[in-house]
């Protein structure tokens, strides 16, 4: 057995150290340089065997989602992530450096360094990770800014993580290894929220409960309606998986302006975002296609 | 059952709502006016059956100690707590009110709002905190700066919390209530951190794995010896308890004038820190009166 400070050495070893006047991991505290004016938060956590199934994945690709699901709620509000806390929380025998690995390779592809945290014994895995986000000058998107009349965008087809999931279940993930890639190593949309909050986006969410679900916590936060002509389906993934699968942290955001929309994205060299309808003036509507927008997407129950 | 998102919304009526300006919990990340300069970061984990027995304390206590170990590290670094992001993952029947409820106490006595997080099921309640701290316009204190010959203080009589825990386990909790408080309700100590760091503090540790552990860490990052003399032990609890208990939330810390230190501690009204040793100009010492410094703390092992 390795003990936790000697463990966190080792860790420490795979990832970037802090410039001049930081200090990251191995004080009581990090310290660092704060953004001027507006700053993001995002907390979110990942527990093996109810986000991510270790049969379906590894451990590299838990710490990759982890870190990346944090960065996809600062790129929700048009931000670009700067640091991130990784809290661990694990079975003894748990591979931490496979799972640092990933989190690693999220680093680098991110920009966001990892600046301090926590290593504990539990019987379950549980990465928790906070993620702080740089909002720019501008100020950052919220989910309650949509008007009536606004053109619905979302990033890229939908559902490729649920297909993934269902092609890995099924044994049959060499037929199709992007969906499994999707499923496993999602990738948070930075550039594209960026783009958005400088095209002007009146409200964002990240799409990570199902479009349906985000789209209606959108719609609400927003007082607006929803009439939805169609879910851009990613190939292989079916209309159910692109509406209420979940995980494919795609960005849905909503713009007065949908040519400047158009010519932001083309100017900054990023795949066109997809209009699939608009928000109403009547906020109980929530309309797809001639019918309903399903009840879709996942949540967690408590007996409160 | 209660969906997640009624759940949160529960919540959040415990907690403090957010300033003009600023969003907090209900959007994909929380926005918040960044300190000027530098910040502080910290991330602690506490798991039931590790952290804390659910048999001597409750689901508030443990509320109340999470937030409280995280802003413990930003106390140790002589800087205030400023905001919190609380990620919880545990059983669906666990009674979050009571937990929230505790978290609600902390943060009104430590002025460290609840700005966002996350929920989740999982089968062991994972209570994974963030606070952030406001450095303010001094250099924060590391655990690297001191010097051979600083005295080595500590903020209080140590052993409380361990001896407590003892008496809650032994049945005879009434008996020694103040000591079973300590074990439970924690409380880390912001306004003798920032003293200390105003009074000219070359380095500090919050006394969270046991003084002996943790005046090791000190020690090592700094590259001094220790010469203890003695050990300021609570009332009720033993010198190994008071070594190696752990979980005190005292600070140690070494300054090079220690007349200094009374002074502003006397200023601020403030308990006197109590001089324990010094530091010394040999790095591998660490005596303890005629003897060794034990090797008394908790760490937990992995198998790396």
């Amino acid at each position: 057995m390795t003990g936790e400070f000697e463990t966190i050495e080792r860790l420490r070893r795979l990832l970037p150290g802090p410039p001049a006047g930081e200090t990251w991991i191995g004080d009581d505290a990090a310290v660092v340089v704060a953004p001027i004016g507006a700053m993001l938060l995002a907390a979110d956590v990942v527990v093996a065997g109810v986000h991510a199934d270790l049969s379906f994945c590894g451990l590299d690709d838990l710490g990759w989602k982890a870190l990346s699901v944090n960065v996809s709620d600062i790129a929700a509000m048009g931000g670009t992530p700067t640091h991130a806390l990784v809290a661990v929380a694990g079975p003894p025998d748990t591979d931490l450096e496979a799972l640092y690995r990933g989190i690693a390779e999220a680093v680098d592809f991110y920009g966001c360094p990892v600046v301090g945290g926590d290593l504990s014994t539990a019987d379950q895995l549980v990465v928790s990770i906070t993620v702080l986000g740089d909002a720019g000058s501008r100020p950052p998107v919220l989910r309650a800014g949509a008007l009536p009349g606004d053109t619905i965008f979302v990033t890229g087809p939908l559902g490729s993580s649920a297909a993934g999931l269902a092609a890995l279940q099924a044994g049959r993930a060499d037929d199709v290894p992007e969906l499994a890639r999707a499923h496993r190593r999602p990738v948070a949309r930075v550039k594209e929220g960026c783009c958005a909050r400088r095209a002007g986006a009146t409200a964002m969410v990240d799409i990570s409960d199902g479009l349906a679900a985000d789209l209606r916590h959108l719609a609400d936060a927003s007082g607006v309606g929803l009439a939805i002509d169609h879910v851009p389906t990613a190939d292989g993934a079916t209309v159910q998986q692109a509406l209420g699968g979940g995980e494919d942290y795609e960005l849905a955001f909503t713009a007065t302006n949908p040519g400047h929309v158009a010519a932001s994205f083309a100017e900054a060299g990023l795949r066109q975002p997809i209009p699939i309808g608009r928000c109403t003036s009547d906020p109980t509507e929530r309309a797809f296609g001639e019918g309903d927008l399903p009840h879709a997407g996942w949540q967690h129950e408590w007996a409160l």
